[in-house]
């Protein structure tokens, strides 16, 4: 299900086990709930201060194996030889970049952040009174509105990200590119896919109540 | 996929497998339908009049094991050692203490239920003309009008739990807190969770007809 | 996930196997779509001119297993000794009688049946220029319109066949009874299956499409 | 699953294996998106310059095996004895005649697609920043707009293709029957799996909007 004609012939051994199939394990679940058509989305661990496994550009992140692993750097740059990563590793890199504690980052495309991202007029969508905003580090009780922000799509992702680092640590749901998807973090793959699964869960329940307007 | 840092090594050898195993069940069937995004949601059953096994705080309710699950007294303290019950446990507990019969409780988070208790204005929402009621307890025709009763949500358990203490026994299908979940229960673990699917049911139903309006 | 306290403790030996793993395999795929929530619906395949297998009374159609299925004759009556039939036993056995190719008749109840049939005010359904009109008996093309009865409830079963009995056999896609869901036959499982998917897909698109007035 | 009476009792064994097994895994994909209702949708490969494997009429395309898989040629023919490709068999061969990259072709009936094809009322369906459109041919950004026609259904398939005929090297998405379905190709079966999600996801993803309105 992958494009692998230029990619490595086994998998990068510098990457842990437990790192890859963490990943592996993310991108299956992601697809069971509609999350990575196509060849979207990106998913990736660090595995030490400054080493990052990321999802290889291209692919169906709901098929991936070992060999659709590569390691990259803070600054993005391919350390597992013949291996591409896609544009918006930087997006990863930049959370662990800023975010000391982040040890996993997830970016997935849904049908309702996709949808509430090009109809809101605002900067941010709210989300007040929900019991599952407790899911969020940091947070204990429902009687809180957090923002999830907005921020314009751009195929310059060094430049998306110029937009995003002023901002990017006072974050409490992660953020969202409009007309593309969500990126959120946490210190482990399974808090992060908690995170994903609390902020779509909210996304969800925001689209359904738009439809009741 | 769960926080155990503090947590017990092994499974609690007092708790009877069937119990654990109806627990990680019901997990997994919640989890395929949707309704325990992140770490939502407490699953329990009784293995003796008062002995309750229930889910730990905190984990998935999708990818439990013996671990994730803990014995409580009827007040809702733990009884298995180094693990912390979640702080709805004591909901749980009042249903044991005030239905005899009770034997299983179910707490989930659907988006139909979250969407229509942040958007119904009364204090019920009201269900009439359903084949689907036939399937709680003692109805047998669908030519009647059943209410679930629409709580506030508190993060102060013990107080929410004194809203709905009047009320518990006469409730037919639960209740539901608002922006946050049902709490359903029977005899049985099977006959819960084919309650919970009926409720869910009904409740998908009522947020489709009224998007019809 | 079944009520067994007074079921047969072996399968009924009389029942073929293939007739049995039809049904559960029937049971599961109809689980899988949603359309059998707690011990809703119900499901029969024709292994004899005057042998009826069926789903006993109670018990989740998604989790069968052999205990589940059980034999009546023509009029309902249960031969398989000590299983009691559901009451809906007869509207199965009303199709067998009245359409002799009948081999299998489903019964569910799906979120969108269940709306539309309580927010339609007319005595039918019509479905016009859809493709999957062409899975049906008989239809070669989508330029017509096919209609799909809708009958009141009632918990007086003889008397619901009473209402459905004069117009059975003219029938192109089955029934839908108020609140409560559809009625389909073939003459084969399989082929029963494929006309309740696409009958679901009608009732799902006819849904979708009453969101957008 | 499938009607057989008259077909082959043995796979055609001129057919590879691999492509046999895209066909089948694209069919179980394709149903557990619910993409393929009842007997609906259709799918190939090339295997050859004039050599194609297509899905056999009927048939449920999520249980296929490999008798159900048959090879035609370009014109439509059947190479395989005995068995009977479906009329839409023309639409496929139309696809790898004119575009010789074409190395598979999906059909699939979505109710996404089939309610927006019957209510859209002009000639095509526009998307517009999309980050999904990234995943078509050519396509680099997402500040591009991208039409899929709407061509009205025919039960006449020759007289169908005569009108995409003029069309089909341009279409840079694919196109929607009106009332029945999309179709979509791509040099190989994972790539064309990968653009069938990207347009379904669109397909949602407007459908969604439409409800905003």
């Amino acid at each position: 299900m992958t494009e692998r004609a230029t990619g490595p012939a086994m998998p990068d051994p510098a990457i842990p086990v437990w790192a890859r199939e963490a990943i592996i394990h993310a991108g299956r679940r992601m697809d069971a709930r509609g999350w990575v058509p196509a060849t979207a989305g990106n998913i990736s661990v660090r595995f030490g201060e400054d080493r990052i496994a990321i999802t290889r550009s291209g692919g169906h992140k709901g098929f991936l194996d070992s060999l659709g692993v590569m390691e990259v750097d803070l600054d993005g740059r391919a350390v597992t030889p013949d291996a591409r990563p896609s544009a918006e590793t930087l997006l990863h890199c930049q959370v662990y970049r800023l975010i000391p504690e982040a040890g996993a980052v997830l970016h997935g495309h849904s049908v309702a952040a996709t949808v509430l991202s090009m109809t809101e007029p605002g900067a941010a969508i709210h989300f007040a009174g929900y019991e599952v905003l407790t899911a969020f580090e940091g947070q204990t009780t429902h009687e809180v509105t957090l923002d999830l922000p907005l921020v314009d799509n751009d195929q310059d992702i060094p430049r998306l990200a110029g937009v995003v680092e002023p901002v990017l640590q006072s974050l409490p749901l992660g953020y969202l590119i409009r007309g593309h998807g969500v990126y959120v973090w946490a210190p482990r793959m399974d808090t992060a896919l908690a995170r994903l699964e609390a902020l779509e869960f909210l996304l969800a329940c925001e689209l359904e109540r738009r439809k009741l307007r």
